[in-house]
């Protein structure tokens, strides 16, 4: 997986194609509609969705969700728009999102329902129904199955990220494996040996997903696209997707704001001819991992006003959901976050909101380590706790922080941002 | 209760005495050692102490609730030092904290156990026991009962606080109540015939309190010291300080961060010659909620860089416990309190935090208010939302923000702050 490398269509899993537009949402004027096809519109695409525990719901979220249960997981069309999250919004929210599926159905050529619609944006401003169903004829014609389309998808879903995130993995597939027969399958092409995985991703705030089935419905702020060439049940996608979002969107936070539309929806559109066998799903597991992993951390870099990204490396904890409680309470923190801004190494302040976070453990037993610096042991400050050297550490763009806490083998390895006057600057001008 | 008006020797409970000096702990060089101390030392004054929950000891209150427990409650020195918070500084700052109350106890003749020491400041530098020893003499002849020296000892405690905080209020006492003999008592001077409150306060940051029993020790942030001279008992005295705590210091946050240290200490002399009979327990306990209430605004409206103080009435919950998960969530919103630094009506972060609470209710039932406008009504924006109306009603330096959640009779009010870029600089420079 190469998040950094150059984009190009040997990458991106075959049976998608990818387009945007500017439908007028965003004030900038940028694109801000996109869309995701699966090239066999009739057959459509296998889906697997992930939404936020928030109790708010937004309209698209609502609607996707009914779509997923009533198709079973089959998707031909992925519908975003920018610039407005369709959320607080109500019945009449509820209605426009209905008339853009509806209106994207009819223009890619499939049943409304398996339009899954996604928004993100402001909350509470009425939805703009008509300024997408305007830009259905133009969206159509901008699709295709190059890098740019890609790319212009990505790009269309950003609203206060600065840079676009994708990432992308193979799996090699042994002939033995390729159609599940322990034969090569006859006339297809070497590329076809292979399983594609590409992901885009938006979000710089509000973020601290705590994604979860489709139980309760989330405005987005988190969104996550994810396409694979792999053929395979809705079922099998679920539990790989499950499985892939929790040490990667999961365990990331930005501003601790969990957003009332925080979606992960995984496609598979079966043309590699590769079935998810039994024998494939560690390699597939892996990879799918990789992507999300290089998403999770590229929309923690973004961070609003960030400057640093720390891992957050909790060991020793009495399980593992305490070692999160702690990661969580430090990640929060705005005194551990604002301390990094300015490369502080104020580790009592860690201590502290280990402290707080509810996680059982004695201070007496506790170590933490700034970079490769002890800073704390056992109680005190460390013995060879150089605040020259942890502040050097802390002066690098990405460093990790350890903490055992000595009480257990519980751990996590989470990733979050300090918190600078230019985070509050983005968010003290967002609607005004 | 008048906290803005000019203190007097009148507003103070009889029976105590203030003092600080200069011990030089303070990187400023301001007055960084403060005592109270029951004039009749000998006898001491009845004490009443709750803590923060944070797993993390401070070594004061280590050694405070030892001392509480050894005693009974009897306290005759109260001995408090800003600039060190003497937090994970291990047995070194314990045999320190520790030496200082010998030394305290020698300077003002009582035994060491009836010392209650207290530390705010930076976490985990080690504790300068030889300079609060050093100035116990010239301490000791900084004392009085004066309004000035009250004074002093308010300003002494201060850290990062801009203002000092103190308030004050008295309970008048029926002649029937005065001796619990139900005749007037023979010699006592009129203003023998009521009782005196009076209390200082310091805290800025780290402002989150959630006070408890003192089951588990907490580096102070908060630190607040009420002092009376009515006659009562140590259970007495606990169970009004247990009922005064919750709807003042443990319904304010300024950032959310739980300190180590957070102490409330009340302290009762005696010395009106007034029984706290059963009679009287309603109007003290009221005197005693607003002391409190006042002490508690107080430290919000100095929290660090906050511009605005923000009331969160919160009502229609499920449950009172619910209606404080949604205030706890907005008050620790990063996207609420950087929108109420710009005085932007961005209600949806509002409703998205209280989504991700935890409290149960649905987003159709739910009602909002900015100031007198309504700007969120049963899933939609309110039909007379004006925005500049709102954005003018979040000029004002204090505002309420109501939330109506439609899910019961659960409700609670919540004092907090928003969120600067000035909190940021003065957190990223705190220790650098």
């Amino acid at each position: 997986m190469k998040d950094e490398a150059e984009l190009t269509a040997a990458m991106l899993p075959r049976g998608f194609e990818w387009g945007a537009v500017r439908a007028g949402i965003k004030a900038s004027g940028k694109t801000d509609l996109a869309v995701a096809v699966a090239r066999e519109a009739k057959a459509g695409a296998v889906g697997a969705a992930m939404f936020t525990g928030n109790r708010v719901v937004a309209a698209p979220v609502t609607v996707g969700r009914r779509h997923l249960l009533s198709t079973g997981g089959r998707v031909s069309v992925v519908l975003v728009n920018a610039g407005n999250a369709n959320c607080a919004t109500g019945e009449p929210g509820v209605a426009g999102c209905v008339a853009t599926c509806v209106a994207a159905a009819e223009s890619f050529g499939c049943i409304f329902d398996e339009v899954l619609p996604s928004s993100t944006g402001i909350i509470g401003v009425p939805f703009p129904t008509e300024k997408v169903v305007a830009a259905m004829t133009e969206l159509k014609a901008s699709v295709g199955s190059s890098a740019e389309h890609a790319e212009s998808f990505a790009r269309a879903i950003m609203t206060t990220d600065m840079r676009v995130k994708m990432a992308h993995a193979v799996v090699a597939v042994a002939a033995s494996q390729s159609a599940g027969r322990g034969v090569e399958p006859r006339g297809e092409a070497a590329s076809a040996r292979e399983v594609r995985i590409w992901g885009a991703a938006k979000g710089a705030g509000m973020i601290h997903p705590r994604l979860g089935a489709p139980v309760d419905p989330p405005h987005a702020t988190m969104l996550v696209y994810l396409f694979t060439d792999v053929k395979a049940a809705a079922a099998e996608l679920n539990s790989a997707l499950a499985a892939a979002v929790e040490p990667s969107f999961n365990s990331i936070s930005i501003d601790g704001d969990t957003s009332t539309n925080d979606t992960v929806l995984l496609l598979a559109s079966g043309a590699s001819g590769v079935r998810l066998s039994k024998e494939l799903v560690p390699a597939f597991d892996a990879a799918l991992n990789e992507v999300c992993q290089s998403l999770a951390r590229q929309i923690v870099a973004d961070g609003e006003g960030a400057g640093h990204v720390v891992t957050l490396d909790v060991h020793g904890a009495a399980t593992a959901a305490e070692a999160k409680l702690v990661a969580k309470a430090i990640a929060h923190s705005p005194l551990c976050k604002t301390a990094w801004s300015s490369a502080d190494p104020n580790w009592g302040r860690l201590l502290a909101a280990a402290g707080y976070s509810g996680a059982s453990f004695e201070a007496e037993r506790v170590r933490i380590w700034i970079g490769e610096e002890p800073v704390f042991e056992y109680g005190v400050r460390a013995t060879g706790f150089d605040e020259a050297k942890a502040h050097a550490a802390m002066l690098e763009r990405e460093y990790t922080i350890r903490i055992d806490l000595g009480a257990g083998k519980g751990e996590c390895r989470f990733l979050t941002c300090d918190l600078t006057a230019e985070y509050v600057r983005i968010n003290a001008d967002y609607s005004t």
